[in-house]
């Protein structure tokens, strides 16, 4: 399989995150976002959405958006599972997702800010967006999550909630945020960050990090 | 089942037209948007991220994200399927779902435009930046939908592509753009309105339709 991504994107730190805890190997083909290299032609004829991450099956087959392609992982390598066996759990776990992934990333990505400086506004204010969008997303999942002592957002196995957790804390991170509100996220976040899969994937340890 | 939502949303009107197509009965709770409703204590009680839909299963256990809903209900009620029975057709149409539910509709929802407001911009830049994200969204709409004459995003039946798609064509007729450049998205609502369950969940269809 072929991962086209970026090391800063969070969207392709997810699917890393998933590839790596499934085992399953692949090759990285890097799009540097700020050179715009994800609406080349090149890559348009990969994702008409002019995004990362895009994952190729290895047969031309290629899938789009990040959650979309867990779930496509999920589906066809099942052990070990990135969902609860609970449909209610199951349910808790996407919907903790989505908080991050529709409703937080979206609005704090570089495509987004890029739209406020066009504004008129200076880089402070396209920081304080994204801080506030941010601030309310990981307000609730802290609320939302299960995260018992020693465990993941949902159980004792890292689920979607933590693969979009993890880098949406190193957002928060890079935006100059303090997460000591976040008390039960940070927990989560160590669980996660002493797992392989997760270090692997960390923007700092891909080929392309800058 | 209880549903909390509002006739305008979009969000709420995917899982109402999930419900329909599973054929569940519930019962609506109106949360009036404009008027904050959605984040007053009582609602809060409901869903800590303060947003529509949110659904009680009759039991107070309540799911919230409108796509988690929807895979719930999937799962607990598999007939008819909301999603292809091939793992590809399924990622794609999840992808095609996440498209508009991650990258569209966030963008150009009630909370983001008072944001674009608070910024000091007025009801025609807010618009302006609504449309720009529903034309991006679409336009990738348009290439990614498999649409075979006469069905729907991916194939015969209707899936969670569909059910996003129908809501965010009404937004776009809200914000009032052309949409005859998306003839296929056209043709696939024009398919999805002809069935009960999508009519049954337009807004102008609710009890708290204003």
């Amino acid at each position: 399989m072929i991962l086209y991504g970026f090391f800063r994107s969070s969207a392709s730190w997810r699917v890393r995150i998933a590839l790596g805890l499934k085992g399953l190997p692949y090759e990285t083909v890097s799009r540097r976002l700020r050179k715009g290299e994800q609406t080349s032609a090149d890559h348009l004829a990969v994702n008409p959405q002019g995004l990362v991450p895009a994952l190729d099956l290895g047969d031309g087959r290629v899938l789009t958006q990040s959650l979309a392609i867990c779930e496509y992982l999920e589906e066809t390598h099942p052990d070990p599972p990135l969902l609860p066996g609970d449909p209610y759990q199951r349910a808790k776990a996407r919907a903790f997702a989505q908080v991050i992934a529709c409703d937080t990333h979206p609005l704090q990505n570089l495509k987004v800010l890029q739209r406020v400086r066009a504004l008129g506004h200076d880089e402070a204010q396209a920081k304080a967006w994204a801080r506030t969008a941010i601030q309310e997303g990981l307000e609730a999942c802290e609320v939302l999550a299960d995260a018992p002592a020693g465990g993941f957002c949902f159980g004792a196995q890292p689920s979607l909630a933590d693969l979009c957790l993890v880098p949406q804390l190193g957002n928060a991170r890079r935006f100059g945020m303090d997460l000591r509100g976040w008390p039960r996220l940070l927990a989560v976040e160590a669980a996660c960050n002493a797992l392989p899969a997760f270090a692997a994937a960390a923007p700092e340890n891909q080929p392309d990090a800058e």
